[in-house]
């Protein structure tokens, strides 16, 4: 499916998005990276930091993709804006996801300091990807902010759980012009696909990959997975009935003729 | 996914079965039945009498796939096997899809007269593939009778309602030798993912592709999604949990280095 | 609420059956029985035998309440029968629910064995309440055999899971004329409040009372719940829709003086 | 049940409030009230103004139960706060629910407004009840500004559809130490119910009482069923498991004494 859509200063052809943590190690998270077919990593910044002693994780992720640098570690909006910070001082670019988790049991994000973020990086030239709880009126305020996209929440983050907050992400699908991201919780190809056939722009994975059997070929699966809910949006899926509409001529075979 | 199965006599690659009825025409059937890259299609048998002033059918099915009539029409085991026997006099082979579908409504099958029709046909010598209600223990006698794999339906046929008895395939799956095909309901290509990732060895898709805007698309879409919820299955998907898990580093990243 | 119904032979009030397994003792179990309200009660035939060491457990269901012995360890259709003789031969009186259960894992009805020991035991002037995997065409032949009900599952005996397979119990509920009793997976009051809001006659609990931490309790909760989902499908529930409708008036009350 | 549980000021026994929109006249209202056995019901303050041609509303809420305004018509927190001190003014005493709602089509409320309103209000003494968008983060926000009570939606006002935001309704019951009353998307009985069961501390219901076919029935049905649920929970919902779990004893009834 060669379409494309633009989202901040990119025009892309893949939809799928992907994390690098929770990798058993860089190279499977490389070879994962280029058969999910992704244009688009995300990397918290602290991974990214020289002085740890795990090997440099840029050098495992392949060039031609755009990094997508994210503020994990920060509680509130000032400490996202220093990371953001630290990320483009770093050489990682414009692009920043904001990511404000101050509850470390389902690390949920705060919507109130993500729009804060996003305002104040916005402001600074940043693309700005907030990471947020699904709410149409949160969504609304983050594009009028001028994000780049909003990302909710299909459920919690590493829950492998599914879009479980079906009913809220479909209302900002339909009422919002940003493009919507559906990040976390997304556990199985399938549930990209229905992200996609909801009219999602994109989904966002990282742990069903990571921690599936094999990584590489999962991540096969859920680009192919992403390509098939698209084109089936595209294709324009048919209508649902209460009862049974017949594929094929169902009575009066044998009786016809008589 | 070159991964190849077996069914009945036959050796295949491609997981999806596709029905032909309710498409607008035979020119976009023909589009559509090659864009899936089905190896096997089902039609009614009476759809391909001569006698009709439709253009004759078989025409515009690709001669590469496996034809399976069915006895779409029969109300009984008798009808169901009386269909079977004038489709394979009529040079459509050994493959039969039994549909006993006495109710009208709901067009859901009898699964007594099918195991009695598949008991029949199996001795015959037909490759035989039964369309049921999910029931674990008349997928065991099917199996015990010979079938060569059983198709459970996912919602009333042209529902489009997806995999509703979900609960019952997925014992049948577990617990059944012969191959599972789940058929009718599936509506959307992230649905027929879904089956594959439940571990079904194939679904088949009628009205999902017929009936949407762009068949031939939406053929591919199920196409893909198949290929992408087998590949899932296969590459083992992670469990699910309660909780958050981190993908990221989430703490005293700021801190740290105080 | 004092609306009477009627099935078999008799005219009840409550819509509430309880079964006497898994209890830790048998005064609990009476107190559980007593505070559902239940007027028909199921009891293992095997567990009434009066060589067991167990205390003899019909001294401890309520004497006002009518027993439904079941064919529990029945294999097939004529184990069904014998059992049934063997419990009116005991005195336990006419009523027999029909429990053929091949499959000892998900512990599964077989529907064609269920049909065949109906029609016999309505024959010999049982009335016959058999336990069924949902499926219309089964209920039908189990109606037009004379059972006084027909039980469908919700999901498999014991396993809380609630009414899973809502989609072809709603079919039969609609469609059938005999009495619907949702039998298994019942798991919490919301469950059997679901069950008669689908237009269900009654439900037959048994785990989610016997097991719960207070058994007594949640007998009377089940109790309410029925009563709750009865008098709601009674007073007509409304329609869904997919957008919102203002339950008060929303717009320009500040404004609207101006 | 008799137990009791406070909120803001006051003890109650009753875990379900009512709303006063939608109802065909004010005597159904007044009878649906009473058969809902309700101690809390919420009344838009613009419903209550003398100037209206409509009958006196206040004269038709029974006089024992809580009112509680609310701020419908509000679309910020500004305009909320004016509703407030309006309600307080005339003599509807110092509950208040919070309603800022900028969207009109599917009235969903704007979380940042009303934590805003609610901490102006409980600075001003009011016993202030917001409704909110599902979010753990706001909801400790609201907790921390000093709300009796937080009421999370489970689907859009009106909408009849259920809790379908479920998964983030259980974290917030889970985690915070205030009410949770769940508000809106409330359709049937069994919604209410599994609410309970879920931990919520209430349900406020509206457009299904008042547009049921017979309100006043569906009024005592939701009694019952909070009540129902309310009983379960506590009673100890047990574990669900995948497979069967026998409620008798399954194997060898026949055969044991061979």
């Amino acid at each position: 499916m060669n379409e494309q859509w633009t989202v901040g200063d990119k025009t892309l052809t893949s939809r799928l998005f992907v994390g690098t943590g929770k990798f058993s190690d860089h190279q499977v998270m490389k070879k994962a990276i280029l058969s999910s077919n992704a244009e688009v990593v995300t990397v918290a910044l602290r991974r990214v930091n020289l002085n740890e002693e795990d090997p440099y994780i840029l050098n495992d992720i392949p060039g031609h993709v755009q990094l997508m640098p994210n503020t994990s570690g920060a509680r509130n909006a000032e400490e996202a804006i220093r990371i953001a910070r630290l990320a483009k001082a770093s050489g990682l670019g414009n692009w920043i996801k904001i990511e404000v988790i101050p509850d470390q049991k389902y690390l949920l994000p705060d919507n109130y300091e993500t729009i804060k973020a996003t305002k104040a990086l916005v402001q600074e030239g940043f693309e700005v990807f907030p990471y947020m709880n699904p709410d149409l009126l949160a969504g609304k305020a983050l594009q009028d902010a001028g994000a780049a996209a909003v990302m909710p929440l299909g459920a919690p983050i590493g829950s492998n759980r599914g879009i479980r907050l079906k009913e809220m992400i479909q209302i900002m699908i339909d009422e919002l012009e940003v493009p919507i991201i559906v990040d976390a919780g997304i556990g199985r190809p399938s549930d990209a696909a229905e992200a996609m056939e909801m009219g999602a722009d994109a989904v966002l994975v990282n742990t069903a990959i990571a921690t599936a059997k094999n990584p590489v070929q999962m991540a096969q699966a859920f680009h192919e997975a992403v390509v098939a809910g698209r084109r089936g949006y595209v294709a324009g899926i048919g209508p649902t009935s209460q009862m049974a509409n017949a594929s094929s001529p169902l009575t009066g075979f044998l009786h016809s003729s008589n």
